[in-house]
């Protein structure tokens, strides 16, 4: 074993982390973190320490850290064949019955899946899917993508530019021109306090019809939303939020993305999160719980009229020229399969309803009241606590002030990671869905006292 | 174990795979292979065939098939700690000691390196480094990014549209507007069959200057290339070419992107291909090489000139706002480790260098005087066989003919696989780096039997 010492050298000298400071990292000024083991919702580091993983890596370890069976599976594969491409009909046993229960668990009328890595390589091949849709329709100029502001669909050049939040857009030049947003559907910041669930929801749709007006439903290829806004700030649509503006796109001939990268695989208490809000789309994303994260896996589940406009294109013009050297890797195939089955086997999606259901009580309980919380919202195992200065007054506090990375900080103090999400004050959570009563309960008191030491107020 | 029916009936119905026909594929009108276990340079299908593998997969399994030292690396990691990410500092011994060794290997101005998962999201984080960079330096309208037609750097939405390949474009509407393209450094296609090489060199030059010249070197922010040419056929640059190519991206303060995917790590028998042509990039893209493929993993490394705007960007931003939920992720990354530690400790470099040499040596003997070869050229384990009508009078076969598929279904029939590459009657060659003579020599005697089996000439 390398000494800390040694370790730390390299890391401040090599290593260009994710959303990173670089210039402190290099310079020692920020902290660093050398993770070395994990099981159930626990992770340690190298010096000891031991944390309640509250939102599991980035939402995505949903069986949780350790899993034996999961593990298993890749030694087994990466002994009997690390990797083979899946290009022109090549498979495995392994990512052809992932496939398989994939189209088992995904909505009736979607039944075909693309293997990526990365959920943001997904939404490009979601897009990708899209432009070529409407190229064998005969509409090349269907092009442009509606996305919805706070929603959060990957870190590239387009998928950062469907991605609607300011610190990946800024000082990268994006978006891009193909991407054109739409209003959060973030009832918490309406633009009028006095309007309802309902009032905001018409809202929500009166400008998304206004924006397709405005570029012309002949332009737009697609619109891509997450069920529930995920980093944009966990934030569950308004009441009848779906049912508004599905028919709007029908009506335009818009395909509708559903990224479920984060709600796929039982996060909101159900299987999928389309199903849970009564979404039927065109084509799926999904990655982090297809996995839970052991190995990298992402897919793009097409339904079955899209398939169709491929078989079409694909007997018109041959094959169709996409794909990765890793598409399908044998490595992430047998996680995958492992974790499908661990998910069915432990019963993890009843866990996400029903633990789910008393972690948001807990968090209403402990915190909905507190002098310096705004909103307290979730479903199923997805959870955020928005702080204000003053929430009567709809006051919020000043970001210099970092109130929330000081919440979060604390908190891992008293052995417990909660996520700082990237824009506003939101204290973010979505554990491991295998999680307990009893750790959801720790989770909750800790957030309280964190929120107590931080600001003093009880 | 399922049985092949079983399989074959998910694999049509359910599993999209890379670069197929998928309508042929659904309805069981083209082959597929399922492949079950592989060693050394050969793999292994389902039905009991075994295969030479001169394409390495897709010239990424470097170090041979059935590595135990990689596969326990795997297995012992994901026992240990399967998934953490390395968001804001976090991080594993793996990825730590990694980015170590990447920047050991790397040429002496470059230091530090960014994990994605492929190449293609290597060079969407290139791309957002470029833009950044010009921003940070005050200069955001520094946006384009030139390319080569014949160039393969991806197969998203940009990376796609930075690849110069018709498959790739058509029917996706692409390339986009941020790309453009400039004259492939492919000798054998040059302009005038009495053109010198130096000659050539010096049009390739001309042509690159007359394009920044068009779209104004202040709207251009980098040049992307691979050492030589890859997936577009196989093809090292004429004489003099990087030497012609680099003073005038630096005259108009363009910076340069090699992109060593596929010649990361020893694949023309030295480290970088950087190296072998006297390239200085400001960034590398690298994948495949860099774990064998037995996991995904790429990386962006970036020049000690690159990094100090990046320092200078996140003092006066904040955090670097790009990363991958699977960026080092530590099964990639211990798989890395012990990966390039297997290349050292085989000599694979060494190997590369010599059998290659002797490779190219037996596929000029064997074919390059046959009436249908009109070129085979390559450099260490990389080789191309192109195929003309006449190669005298310069007649190419015609597409429709699919004469190169029917060579390389023939070679397979005989127990090698190579590879049609995609644009051209070109037979592709990059076994693992561990190949011996005597297996070149049999890739070599099966090609010319099968380029018999086909045209019936000798
Ligand atoms: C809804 C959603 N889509 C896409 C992505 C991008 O996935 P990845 O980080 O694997 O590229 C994420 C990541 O958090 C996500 O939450
Ligand atoms: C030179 C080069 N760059 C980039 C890529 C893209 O890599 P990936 O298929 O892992 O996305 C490839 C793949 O063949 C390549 O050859």
């Amino acid at each position: 074993m390398l000494t800390n010492d040694q370790l730390n050298q390299w890391d401040r000298e090599h290593f260009l982390h994710a959303s990173t400071h670089f210039a402190q990292h290099a310079r020692g000024e920020s902290a660093t973190r050398i993770v070395t083991t994990a099981d159930g919702v626990h992770i340690e580091d190298r010096d000891g320490n031991r944390f309640l993983d509250a939102f599991a890596g980035l939402y995505c370890v949903n069986v949780g850290y350790g899993r034996t069976e999961i593990a298993e599976a890749i030694a087994k594969q990466a002994h009997e064949l690390a990797y083979y491409h899946s290009y022109v009909g090549h498979g495995t046993e392994a990512s052809i019955t992932l496939a398989h229960m994939v189209a088992e668990r995904a909505p009736a009328h979607m039944n075909r899946v693309y293997f990526g890595l990365s959920g943001s390589d997904a939404n490009e091949t979601n897009v990708k899917l899209v432009w070529y849709y409407w190229n064998v329709k005969g509409r090349p100029e269907k092009r442009k993508i509606i996305s919805r502001w706070r929603g959060y669909h990957g870190s590239g050049l387009v998928t950062g530019s469907l991605t609607g939040l300011t610190p990946f857009h800024a000082k990268f030049g994006l978006p891009m021109a193909e991407v054109v947003h739409t209003e959060a559907p973030y009832y918490f910041r309406r633009p009028r306090r006095d309007m309802s669930e309902a009032e905001f929801t018409a809202h929500c749709a009166a400008e998304l019809e206004a924006l397709i007006e405005r570029e012309g439903a002949d332009n737009i290829g697609a619109f891509i939303g997450e069920p529930i806004l995920g980093t944009g700030g966990i934030v569950p649509p308004p009441a009848g939020y779906w049912e508004a503006i599905q028919p709007i796109l029908k009506k335009h001939d818009i395909l509708l993305i559903a990224d479920e990268v984060v709600t796929g695989f039982g996060r909101l208490g159900t299987m999928m999160g389309s199903t849970h809000y009564g979404i039927t789309p065109d084509i799926i994303t999904i990655a982090k719980g297809l996995t839970s994260a052991y190995a990298p896996l992402s897919g793009s589940i097409v339904s079955d009229g899209v398939f169709k406009v491929l078989e079409e294109g694909t007997d018109k013009f041959g094959p169709f020229g996409h794909g990765w050297t890793y598409s399908a890797h044998p490595i992430g195939a047998a996680a995958g399969v492992a974790n499908l089955k661990l998910v069915d086997d432990l019963g993890l999606v009843q866990n996400s309803r029903e633990t789910g259901a008393y972690f948001q009580n807990a968090l209403r309980e402990r915190l909905g009241s507190h002098r310096f919380v705004g909103d307290v919202r979730g479903e199923g195992l997805m959870a955020a606590v928005e702080l204000q200065r003053d929430p009567d007054a709809g006051t919020d506090f000043d970001a210099a002030d970092k109130t929330t990375a000081q919440v979060v900080g604390a908190m891992a103090k008293h052995g417990v990671i909660a996520r700082a999400m990237p824009q506003g004050e939101i204290i973010g959570f979505a554990p491991p869905l295998c999680i307990t009563p009893a750790e959801v309960d720790k989770v909750a008191d800790v957030t309280a006292q964190a929120l107590e030491d931080v600001t003093g107020a009880l």
